[in-house]
């Protein structure tokens, strides 16, 4: 380990990076935000030689890994650029004709460079600071606004991970709205992933998730359902009639059960909204809004419900509130609908949300406007029906002939045949059986390429004539709203999406010091890959001849998450880390059954866990049991050793995060994990904090048996304003059978190891066989470029930076839970309960302050109320983490004015954060300080400043009251007049 | 022309753009920013029925082109995307081992997403309103103050268009400052492209351009020389020694000659710098500090000069001053250098710089600091000596021994199967003679390569060794101010970057309404491909077969030019306007020579012209007379006559601007064509206002017998914050065989229509043989997906945003030079001289003002001083224009209140305009209007607005003190303490 553990002393002429860039051609120097002159300058705080004595003192010596990462030598930049390069050539994205709710569609190049490939939108977080997220916040109230307005149903949440898994949300939400029945009947023309993973779910929640045969009216005839699902158009491409969609309805409502429609946005411009025929709820995907196919995620999901169920909608949802000045502002409504609030009573555990593909998707539908939406939707309906007469003319047979943009034709016993022939055309169709071929159209299907359909037919590509749809037509308006309307040229567009980036902080402006997120560079060349056709236009379902880049990527991938976590198996899947946990805690039941022990059900939970894990846990048809924390944060073993006895033979697993949500190594992890075991439980590991763990220490070694991976926190994938994330999951060999499946690849997973024996598979929990499969080259190209000693140098470099904030801010806060020789492990928590009780300035008063100073609040009330959890993360500079530690150390100075009485408690500068311009530039001045301290309060720069930061972040919004916003609740674009001051 | 002027009546229903969008699949609606509904409210305003009714009045009958432009159908966006990718596909960029200038490098991924391919750095404008500007000028000082440190040279500037124009600037530069002597003697081992781009300077200019015959001290003895240049290392490789150079300064000083050093800065951080042997001048490119090779350009040339020769420094220089505030700001410093000032007596005609690439370059040393530059020359130099050795070791001799990365390699006739034999195994190696091959290694030459390398002459690599660099010892420190040594991790160049382009102002915030410079969009699909490795990564000297994307390109591009001017020719090699113009009179020159003529050296330049045009003439060795301009603006045909007439003999062309200067279409147009030409002389028409013409009327049908076209205004290259440009030159077929050659290529032009007869060669204006190729996909594209009916509704919806300009202002704002019916072309002329008179508020102020109100300024000053010209280009919407316009009315209203005397001449908004932040948060406010009339003087909106702009950029700094920089010359990064307030 030369890298970091063996700084050289500092010298005169040594650069920052010296030692690191002797390997991986400086990558590992340029994502690691501290070299070594400024790294001795840490130690020298904390009282330390090296680096390797500090991690010989805070990693409990039993959990060490011994041996290096077994990892090929890191590539520079420019290799992984160039590999990267070589495998998106070996994918050949065909046009896309598929189908199957993954469509051909051309991203505006304006949205792609200015949105997807720009870090002021992709190194965003979540938008729960919201006073400096209106950028975001606004473009997915658009997001809101497009779903609402199509569907025509009034809320619309800001996103789900795709379109099974909305369905299966939807599927829980009609099980919380309706008490009776027990089944949930789909519609025969779903699309087979939705209809797999939607019974994953259902079988892990006890519900009979049903497939109806015949017609569905019938079915709801003879079935108890509580709600059904049906989807429109079909995945055949078949539209039903508008009188046959409000028939089911009208059975389904006559029996008391709720509706979902499974939609597709685009055809919706041109067909009737499905409220109009009664749906309770809709879900589908707005990928065909300008997101890139990316061989099946990310893409964002939508879903909207009637009125009377919005509080039951899971994920985000964007409302409009007001500011502490009574201007109209954004944020996220319904707060306490979330999971971890709730947490054991959970029903959702979704946390992640795709917010940068449904920016994508809503600024599609702001650059089109209703018009260019309609004139998309209206030429492949007509192209669609040119192929149709030129198919009947050369005498084939189709399927059905009402449609949107989706064909089915007859031909007998050449199924195969003709697919290869369309393929060796450039065209990607669907072999639907032997006998059947599916055609879909998509945006980037042009007259080249109907041409080159018809010709694989021997027919000849008639002339324009236009369908009836079913004789559906739609009425409603929709996109009504100035901002769609409003910026139809390309100026316009860019200035717009400038604007909104402009009002938020990102990772490109200063740090974001988020315990437990862990926001860290997403360097370039990570992201560049994703923008390269043979990544981003290759559909799912492409024969896997013409996927063996991603192939290969995967199975890479794969291959080096197992070897990091000590796993035997990983399967990047899940496209969350919420589905990580579901599909882990899946396969422990699984496999718990596989050995009839169906009885073993209880889970258990710290107290101190995240959110999700509980709620996961009920999701996997387990019963939460909590085990209590020591007033240190760590697992009390006693209460622990009470609930196994309690629970012994029911005992399913224990899910524990490491280290644990409190930032510390816990010395008992090996006893906790013995523990469990001996009692025939199961060890979940959460990789949440794998951060701080990597290179040092794997999961899969020290007793866990499963855990789930957050790439978007220790693995580059940038948080993009709240999603997307990926979360693998990894098990040891006894667990492997039990990883998820998928119904539409040839093999389940890479290598074959699922559905190769006895046991039973358990379904895919991710509409795509691999999951967001195009943007794993960002992972991919992060490990490739570290490199063993690279990986293990951030560890280190994160642990570091932890205890050096720690060790220079408790003097000024009292740090919570901090282990052994009182270091903490890569975060750290900082209780601000003492000068609540002194001050009466709250958590959230120091949050909205660190606005001021220029800083994103690190994370607040997590794990414990009133306290702030900071991690720096490796890839912070010694310059920010200083000025960091500087803010907070200001504001206790604030604080303590407070509390001696120099600033009441009513007027002072914590309790009126943020301060915006608006108030700063105001004629009249009247709080007891001055502009300068509302503003400035480090001092004023001005002018260019070449070293440190004359530029300030102002945030457009004051503090915004969260109350209001809840009861007023508008989760759609409000007319403009509402933002007039 | 069923575009614009068919626009249908607008409906309630219409959508901005359906019309526009019928062609082209959208594109020219995108790139056109007025839809049919606010085009038809702009002619309400003007009363006119139509666009054809407008273009009839405003357009004189006897020049308007008949026929619609012979284009090729629009493609979609799309389709020039995958076409263009096709085009790049068909170059096939081995790895570049030629040298001659030009080498491998790795751009920064992080400098190429957030400063190539961002908006806010290549939509800015020159920095001539240095208080909106301070991010671009702190990167150009960062690029004076790596070129100042390398070559040891106290002043260098903001960069030039490539080594060897470079080169020949530096010889006027000499010619201007030594007295005596005739002789400009070159290097023999000078680049090849730098000696013949001298001798075609120094041809015009009656200046001997010798290069030396063995060794430069005895060539000095014997030559009456001026300066001489050195290049070093040679464009062999062969590195002199330090005694050696220093004999030859030594020489050269004790004969009163100036010494120009064409250096390499890469090498410079390991071996002496110029200065400390002695050079006066240096130059080079800094193109392989991370600028791809670009198949030649754009890249950044640079030049720098000892004290005393700041003042004759050509383009553009960077300096620090202060502001109204004291604080220290940016600005060009020096600016009475420049051309446009002197008119006539100038001798560079330099304008338009590299400034994208300047701050591409700037920012890789920024990167890597003078640690890692170090490194990376020490990389390449080892790795040439272990080539050397392998070399040697296998028993090939070397031409030169003490080199830097470059090798020569005899290979006796076999350099012809040497070369072909790397080619196969994916390398570039320069095919000197016969008998001769060069190798070069660049940054991206890796072991790999090496090998290949190695393979292809049967030698084996050699381990590690190092060779003596002549003995060279660099000793002098550089790169010693902290922005060098700060920003050692991607997070902080991220950083970084975003706080330097927050602070400017470019199209991606607003409009930039500058009259003759057509800020018009550079859209998204224009930029994209020029990223592409396939235009990216060629060398301009690689082998033709490699090249052949390239080739197409350029030959469509010329023909498509061609086509819309009506010339029978057009060369893309002149890389900027400037060198276009030069191109265009020696074409002139040497077609009068070829007819025996060599008295016609008269150039003709009405008082309006554009600064440039004079330069040019003297540049092209004419004698420049001056026609005068009427009072309404046109040329004075009486005076023309006159001129004419005394100069009939000797009369070698009149250079006209049409639209002119003036911004109107001169009825007269023909008849001065005319009656040059009676008299003998060519007409050359700038075409600077193209933008007015295109699709109604071709340069080349109304008389005009060449023109350049700046590419940067009609057709999309973006500005980049003042370069690059692109200068095609277009003639009529009689001046064909004089458009530039090129020494370097198997053609010199594609066609091969020069040097193909008797006339001598003209030789090169510009380094490569296609100048900026990196960028001709640019106007491709543009071309491309407008299509002949998009180019002609662009030129339409320009001339109309014009006039509707000029009609909503001429109320509060006399409107200089309305041609016949009243109106204008492109662009209007708003004279401020009555109320600068009646209110003191100067022109200076009011475009301050402006910034204020979110704007940046228009031309001020030019072509008549005390006016503005306003420009809105077809790529505006109404609503931007409309906000101009009222923020033009606005500061009528204030200048009123001056006039009235509410306001004092001494403290009123205008004359402390711009309104810093600093300002109006200031703790103390003492001026007689509110700080809300300072900074929103439009009214206040906060918070997020979806509609209308809710954003203002402040500028960083206040009005600047250009008379204090001056006095005060600091041209490199000041220390920080200087920017402390």
């Amino acid at each position: 380990m030369a890298i970091v553990t063996d700084s050289p002393a500092p010298s005169a002429t040594a650069d920052a990076g010296d030692v690191l860039t002797a390997t991986a051609d400086g990558f590992a120097a340029r994502h690691i935000g501290v070299g070594p002159q400024d790294r001795q300058r840490m130690l020298d705080v904390l009282g330390l030689s090296s680096v390797q004595e500090l991690v010989d003192r805070v990693l409990p010596e039993q959990i060490r890994t011994r041996a290096p990462l077994a990892l090929p030598q890191p590539l520079s930049e420019d290799g992984a650029r160039v590999a990267l390069a070589e495998l998106a050539a070996r994918n050949r994205p065909c046009t896309a004709m598929i189908g199957l709710g993954y469509h051909g569609t051309l991203t505006p190049a304006v949205i792609r460079r200015n949105v997807l490939e720009d870090p002021s939108w992709y190194t965003a977080y979540t938008p729960y600071q919201p006073e400096i997220s209106q950028g975001r916040l606004e473009a997915l109230l658009n997001f809101q606004t497009v779903v609402s307005d199509l569907t025509g149903l009034p809320v619309a949440g800001a996103s789900l991970l795709d379109e099974p898994t909305a369905a299966a949300e939807a599927m829980a939400l009609a099980r919380r709205s309706v008490k009776k029945g027990q089944v949930f009947l789909m519609d025969a023309d779903t699309l087979p992933q939705t209809i797999a993973v939607v019974q994953t779910r259902a079988r892990a929640l006890g519900i009979e998730a049903v497939v109806a045969e015949g017609d569905l009216v019938t079915a709801l005839q003879t079935t108890d359902a509580f709600a059904v699902l049906v989807q429109t158009p079909g995945a055949s491409g078949a539209l039903r009639g508008f009188e046959e969609l409000s028939a089911v309805a009208q059975k389904a409502h006559d029996n008391g059960a709720l509706v979902v429609a499974a939609c597709d946005l685009l055809a919706l411009t041109i067909t009737a909204d499905v409220a109009s025929w009664g749906a309770d709820i809709a879900v589908g995907s707005s990928q065909r809004f300008g997101v890139p196919l990316f061989y099946g995620g990310p893409h964002a999901a939508f879903m909207s419900v009637r009125e009377g169920l919005q509080r039951s909608l899971p994920g985000r949802l964007v409302g409009v509130s007001v500011d502490a000045d009574g201007t109209s502002a954004y944020r996220l409504a319904l707060q306490t609908r979330e999971q971890h609030i709730r947490r054991e009573k959970a029903t959702s555990n979704i946390c992640t949300a795709q917010v940068l593909l449904a920016v994508t998707a809503a600024m599609y539908a702001v650059y089109h406007g209703p018009d260019g939406l309609r004139r998309i939707a209206t030429r492949l309906h007509t192209d669609a029906t040119r192929v149709a007469a030129a198919l009947q003319q050369a005498g084939f047979e189709l399927a059905h002939t009402s449609f949107f943009d989706t064909l089915q034709v007859r031909v007998p016993h050449r199924g195969r045949q003709v697919v290869a022939a369309a393929r060796q055309a450039g065209l990607h169709l669907r072999p639907v059986d032997p006998d059947t071929v599916g055609i879909s159209i998509g945006e980037d299907t042009g007259e080249h390429e109907l041409q080159a359909l018809c010709e694989v037919f021997g027919a000849t590509l008639s002339e324009r004539t236009s369908g009836d749809l079913a004789g559906q037509v739609r009425e409603r308006e929709f996109l009504t709203h100035p901002v769609f309307r409003t910026h139809r040229s390309e100026t316009q567009m860019l200035r717009y999406l400038r604007s909104l980036s402009d009002r938020d902080f990102a990772l490109d402006r200063g740090m974001i010091p988020l315990g437990s997120c862990t926001m860290k560079l997403n360097a370039t060349t990570e992201m560049e890959p994703i923008s390269l056709p043979g990544f981003a236009d290759l559909h799912p379902f492409a024969p896997v001849e013409d996927a063996g880049g991603y192939r290969d990527l995967v199975a890479t991938l794969e291959e080096w998450l197992a070897e990091v976590t000590g796993y035997a198996r990983v399967s990047v899947q899940p496209n969350a880390g919420s589905q990580g946990e579901l599909a882990g805690l899946l396969a422990i039941r699984a496999y718990h059954r596989s050995r009839g022990e169906h009885e073993r059900v209880v889970c258990l939970i710290p107290s101190s866990a995240h959110g999700t894990n509980a709620a996961s846990a009920v999701m996997a048809g387990m019963s939460v049991v909590v085990v209590r924390s020591t007033a240190e944060g760590t697992v009390d073993l006693d209460d622990l050793r009470a609930k196994i006895e309690a629970h012994r033979d029911r005992l399913a697993a224990i899910m524990v995060t490491y280290p644990s949500t409190h930032g510390v190594f816990e010395e008992t992890i090996t006893e906790l994990c013995a523990a469990v075991h001996e009692a025939g439980g199961q060890v979940y590991v959460d990789g949440a904090n794998l951060n701080a763990l990597l290179g040092l220490a794997k999961p899969g070694e020290i007793g866990a048996d499963v855990s789930h991976l957050n790439l978007h926190k220790t693995f580059c994938i940038p948080h993009g304003g709240g999603g997307p994330g990926v979360g693998p999951v990894g098990v040891r060999e006894h667990l492997a059978p039990f990883l998820p499946t998928h119904p539409m690849t040839d093999v389940p997973s890479l290598d074959g190891h699922a559905g190769d024996g006895a046991a039973p598979a358990v379904g895919p929990v991710s509409g795509a066989p691999y999951g967001s499969a195009g943007i794993l080259p960002i992972s991919w190209a992060y490990i490739a470029m570290m490199g063993a000693d690279g990986l293990r140098a951030a560890t280190e470099q994160a642990v570091l930076s932890a205890n050096y904030v720690a060790a220079r801010l408790a003097q000024h806060y009292p740090v919570l839970y901090a282990g052994r020789g009182g270091l903490v492990a890569h975060e750290c928590i900082l209780d601000l309960r003492p000068l609540t009780r002194s001050s009466g300035i709250t958590v959230d008063d120091v949050a909205k302050r660190l606005v001021d100073y220029g800083f994103h609040a690190p994370t607040m009330s997590f794990p414990v109320a009133g306290t702030l959890m900071v991690e720096p993360t490796e890839s912070e500079d010694l310059a920010e983490i200083d000025r960091f530690c500087e803010a907070m150390i200001g504001i206790r100075r604030e604080i303590a004015r407070v509390e001696t009485g120099e600033w009441s408690r009513e007027d002072n500068p914590l309790v009126n954060a943020p301060h915006t311009l608006a108030r700063v530039t105001a004629d009249e001045w009247t709080h007891a300080y001055s502009r300068t301290v509302a503003g400035y309060p480090t001092g004023r720069r001005s002018g260019p400043v070449a070293e440190g930061r004359g530029d300030k972040y102002w945030p457009p919004v004051a503090r915004i009251d969260q109350a209001y916003g809840d009861r007023n609740l508008v989760c759609s674009c409000p007319p403009p007049e509402a933002f007039e001051s």
